[in-house]
Parts: structure tokens; C-alpha cells; sequence
């Protein structure tokens, strides 16, 4: 599997005194959609692996803004996955609304067990989930 | 003016399940940077340009996460500003822990004036803020 | 009508370093039911009046947290139309997880227009909304 | 100690496109007011009680909504305990600017450790953190 279509609601808090949807709040959406996409194949932000906690911390994650969202959108979120390694996953999402792209974002998260001390360890993506991780075409 | 060092406490509504500053909230954190920035040069995010309003709306936004930070942790925030041209200002944000740096940010913003049917139209970054905003060297 | 019942996911960026949902998230989560019922009687938090702004700003909000929500949790959100007054609209939000009571919610939104001030002022909540806004009964 | 005077400054991501601070960050000040508080008694939302961890889960918050606060706001925020239990703390804040008072919360924490499975479960606030909380005269 190597994306989802899925649709986002623009809900008034997600806006600012500008009136449109506060920059940080698409890296939350973006996220949303990885969580879906996760849970598609069976994953989820939240597991156990060999007796300990894991998660997926981000790496990185940018967007481009390229026309306002506001109060009432009800906005398309298409995510692809752009590539895979051992432990992490990019991810490109981009939301629309009708023809107009809105926002072009991306991530990249990385497979983690957390450690006895509280810290973070990248771990390779267990299996099955990383069987089903596969990049988009092109 | 080109640079700015402020901090920023993580607040415990910053973070999230896995016990660090959830990856959104540093969007927030680089932008009240960038406020204060503007604000020490006589700007705002919110202004009058020849009777219409004024903003300062995001073109692009990125970060790399480096080192998780938590709860409690006082952050040094680094600003520097990367470019200027007639509309647009990037800046640099370098997120900090003692020694360890904890994330690097950019965004871009354009300086914009609303339009009567709400929408955002780019325009001159206003004298005299045009004329305090210098790039960082190097 | 009165009342609407409707489902939210909890999202990962809505739980802190406690593992719950972070509780100022259920007051955000009361107002995206109080929209979906306004909408669903033809209302909106943005609206014009008499060739004013108007929105519909809290006056009151309450919330009682009985059992912690969890990342991955299907709330049940129920909301009921506890009081009508000229102007203002009194709700109770309950949130529930099967047959857990997560969440009981009250807030109180006060109709208004926008003054050229930029201040908000009361005013008469608008037919034919006013008309289909009843009370639930008990 | 009873009490704690600090400020809050209003940031842009705090408005929504109404113009005015959304109802939902309030909480969240005065959660960091909390905080403030307990940490100037010595303790923190994050601790460690006979080897399990705890924290101050939320019981209850309210808030009433007295004058908008915009962007750039530099709110007062004052800081009272109102009741203090075996397991929970009772604090009534009130958030001003200048004469003008613009909210008055409440909110009860209840003092927590985190059993082997997850949840919570209510304890004794630890010494010495008890014998330094104080209700506010009156």
C-alpha cells in the first residue's frame, strides 16, 4: 500500500485572527492522515515491540502554502508514501479543495523503542507493517 | 537588525503521549521568534498598509528534529534572518539545550495586504521596517 | 431541534505526556459539536447581519473529567440544548466510550455583531434560527 | 503559599479568525499558571511517588469569558488556591488587563500516581508539597 485519500473538515479553532488556518495546525492534519494510513496497514503511532514502547517521532517535516484554508473547507488530504528505509517512512501529503491545491506538506517518521533512560532508539520497522510500506510509483 | 535570541519553556500542553514537545508545537514557538523579531523592528504580525489590513501569512515552513526536547525544558531560540526580497522574509531558527541542538527551523513569510474580498494580496514590505530588516552574514 | 450526537477521534496530537487526552482538547471539542448543530439548523460561528460580522463567542465553559480518553479513542459526543435567551445559547456536551461517561461539558455562547470598533455587542439570535433553536426538554 | 502573580502574553497563534483569543487557550494559561506555582513549591506536574510515576490530572476547569484579549495582550494573570483536599487542589484564576478584568477560571487537579496498567489512581499530595499549600484567606 503506498497511499490514502482521505478528507479533513476545517474546524474554527484551526483558524487565527488572519482568518484563514494557522500554518502549524496542516502539521497536525498531516499527521492525522499518517495515523489513518498506519492504521490501514495494521500499524499504529503506538506499539510494543520485543517487550518495549514504540512510536514514531518526527524526523523532519516541511509544508508549502499555496492558497489560504478557512473556517468550513472541507479539504482533500492525499498522502503518498515517498520512501521507505529501515526505520523511517517520507511521507508527501497534499490537500486541496475542488481544483485548488492548498498545501503541499511532508514528513518523514522514524521507527522508535523507547529506552529504559526515557530516550529514543530508531529499530528497523517490524514486520508485517514493513512488508505493506511501499513507495508511491514516480 | 538580522538576529534575534529569545527562549521558550516548553509548557506541559506542548507535549504528548511519548513524553516530548509534540513536532507542530515548534511552528508555534519559531513563529512568536519571529513576532518578537518583527515587533523589536517596530513591526507586527497584524498593520495598516494605505487603509487595508495588514499580515504576515506563511509561503513555507520547515523543521529537523534532532533531539527530543521535554516538559520543563528552557529552550534557546535563535533567529537569523536568511533572506529578504520585496514581499518575503526567511528566517532561520535554531532551537537549542545547553550544548545540544534540539531543532532547525525556516519559514518564509509575505508580507500581504487584505483585500476587500478577504483575500491575500502580496505586497512591498513597508518603509521603515524594508529598511531595518538585513540578512544575517554568511 | 435540541440535541445532536456525533463521534470524534481522538487524534495523537491531542493527548500529552500523561498518556490522556489533554483536557483543554474537550473544550475544542464541544465547539465542533456546537458547529455541526448550528449548521445542521442552518447556522454557522460566521455569519452577516444587517451588513455586519457576526459570530457567536463564549461567554461560559465548563467541564467535569471523569475517566481518562486515549489516543485511538471513538468518543461519542452528545449535545443538548440546555437554554435559549435573546442572545445567548446554553449546551451540555457528554462524552461517552461505550457506556463510560468520559467528559461532561457546558458552554455558553452569546450571539453578536461585530462593531466598527472591532468590539462584539449582543444581539437578538436571528430568525429563522431563533426559531429552531428549543430547549431539550427535562 | 497561596497565591502567584504572573503574566501571559497573548501570541498570534492564540487567536482565532474571530480577532480574539480562543475560548480553549485559556485552560491552557492556566494550566501554566499551575505550574508556576507548584514549581516555585517545589513541585512539578511530573514526579515520582514510592517508584510509580504521578502527575495532577484534571477534575474539573471552568472559565467565564468577561472582555476579548487580542494578539499582543499582555494579560495579568493571577493565581489562588481556593480549596485544598487530601488529593486535589482547588485554584481560582483570574486573567486582567490593566482595570480591565477579561476571565475568571477555575480549575481542581487531583494529585496522582500511575498504576502498573495505566490509569490513575488518587494519592495523598506528598509531603512536603502538602504542608506548603494554602487556601487563600477569604
Amino acid at each position: 500500500m503506498h497511499e490514502l485519500t482521505t478528507r479533513r473538515q476545517v474546524e474554527f479553532s484551526d483558524t487565527d485572527l488572519g482568518g484563514i488556518v494557522h500554518f502549524s495546525r496542516f502539521f497536525v492534519f498531516m499527521e492525522t492522515a499518517e495515523d489513518e494510513f498506519l492504521r490501514a496497514l495494521g500499524g499504529s503511532f503506538v506499539f510494543t515491540h520485543e517487550g518495549r514502547s514504540g512510536g514514531w517521532p518526527k524526523v523532519e517535516a516541511s509544508c508549502q502554502y499555496l492558497s489560504p484554508a478557512r473556517y468550513g473547507d472541507l479539504l482533500e488530504v492525499h498522502l503518498e508514501v515517498r520512501k521507505v528505509t529501515r526505520s523511517t517512512v517520507t511521507y508527501d501529503i497534499v490537500f486541496s479543495r475542488g481544483e485548488t491545491v492548498v498545501a503541499r506538506g511532508k514528513t518523514t517518521s522514524v521507527c522508535c523503542a523507547v529506552r529504559p533512560d526515557g530516550g529514543f532508539e530508531s529499530i528497523a520497522i517490524p514486520a508485517p507493517l514493513a512488508g505493506r510500506l511501499r513507495p508511491a510509483p514516480g
